[in-house]
């Protein structure tokens, strides 16, 4: 297929990669910042716009990847051009695409991206959403051309999957920065930490959380976290997240 | 060595197993209930005990990893037999064994394990404090055939290694079950979030979780938090965790 990749950040960077090496021609990439633009359309060997006056219509697909809240703008000018148009947002409906043209779908890969770090997109669950079922069928065939993993998700389910990422990405990562801080504070390596990271995330893919849970919380070791209350005393943010989260796992249903 | 594990627990299989593999001789496996003492020794081809009066004085050392409340107590009682006494607690202090004598060490795996997941033992950081320079250089020594990350820690050092494996493993694994929770209450697989959860933990294996952190909270994104809390106004428990953590991540240093 021709595709135009509107964005340049982590999501557009990855899939346009991974697109562009599944043998799809990358027609433009767009971003407000020249700059920008060019160093992905570089890699993927793309022209280079940061005007949307300069769009190539001998595209098959927009894919739309930029924040949320500059999706609806962008739709209401590519609509000029009758083309497909997707967005690759989980937190926005495929309403916000119809709303402009019937020729609409989602591309929502569930991962968390670095432009840097290199990912197997193999692996990337991919949902999607048409706005037909033709248009449905396309975009499983498209997908299936990066993604082993290709989920049709409709934009209610996509909201909640957004919202379970948070809790299962955005958030431990953030509690990874305070173990960091803590040991850093006390002249520890955040390097003696690491194994633990990666233990707690395979057993999550081998078996479900609940029933693997440790820790004081989950034993209602009240010594224990009255010590680590003690150690927290002077950071009144990283006791209010302990107190939280230690007591959700008191109340929790270990069975998972 | 000659070993004697008191406990048989997650911690004691695995520390058992992986002394056992590295030539070690485990004499006895004690615990206040047979049937688990049966099964930890059977594996690792010692002699099960139920009563701490059946002790084979015969051992170099005794490895107390119990709970830790209960550690105090089994101390007192070890320490007639006049051997080297560790402790595996991270929340526990070198001097609740040298209260009683000073053949007294620490040997605090920084991990999460699980008696049935198997786990490469010489990936494990092994805390060790000696109560003397010479057992400290015995610890190093016992500790190096069984792991390539032996750690020097003292007990204020090891109380908060502990502290941050509370926010770098148990809450991370909290969180998962909530996602899990959220994706199995609408219908949708908790393995689609699988490789979400493998690369949040395999990022911070490469770089330092403040510089990486995606999600709402740090682009400050009003809008889509709106939306979750709507998503999450049915659980109060969620809807504060996500609050707190929201407000953590929106205040965060991203210097890393």
């Amino acid at each position: 297929m021709r595709i135009t990749i509107i964005g340049s950040g982590n999501v557009a960077t990855h899939i346009g990669a991974a697109l562009k090496n599944a043998g799809h021609r990358i027609v433009q990439v767009y971003s407000r910042d020249m700059q920008n633009a060019a160093i992905l359309a570089y890699h993927i060997k793309a022209e280079p716009i940061d005007d949307l006056n300069n769009v190539d219509p001998d595209t098959d697909v927009f894919i739309v990847s930029v924040k949320d809240d500059a999706i609806p703008a962008i739709v209401q000018r590519l609509t000029f051009y009758q083309k497909l148009i997707l967005h690759t947002s989980g937190a926005t409906s495929l309403q916000t695409i119809t709303e402009h043209t019937a020729n609409a779908g989602v591309f929502y890969p569930l991962q968390t991206f670095t432009k840097t770090k290199e990912l197997n997109f193999w692996d990337v669950p991919l949902c999607i959403e048409g706005a037909s079922a033709e248009i449905t069928k396309q975009l499983r065939e498209l997908a299936s051309t990066i993604s082993n993993n290709v989920y049709e998700v409709d934009s209610d389910g996509r909201k909640i999957l957004h919202l379970a990422a948070v809790f299962a990405c955005n958030f431990p990562n953030y509690l990874y920065s305070i173990a960091q801080n803590l040991l850093e504070q006390n002249q520890l390596e955040f390097n003696m930490i690491r194994p633990l990271i990666a233990e707690t995330a395979d057993k999550a893919l081998q078996s479900f959380p609940a029933t693997v849970q440790t820790g004081p919380a989950v034993r209602n070791d009240v010594s224990t976290m009255d010590k680590h209350r003690q150690l927290l005393s002077g950071n009144p943010m990283m006791q209010q997240i302990y107190e939280v989260l230690s007591q959700g796992i008191i109340k929790m249903d270990k069975k998972g």
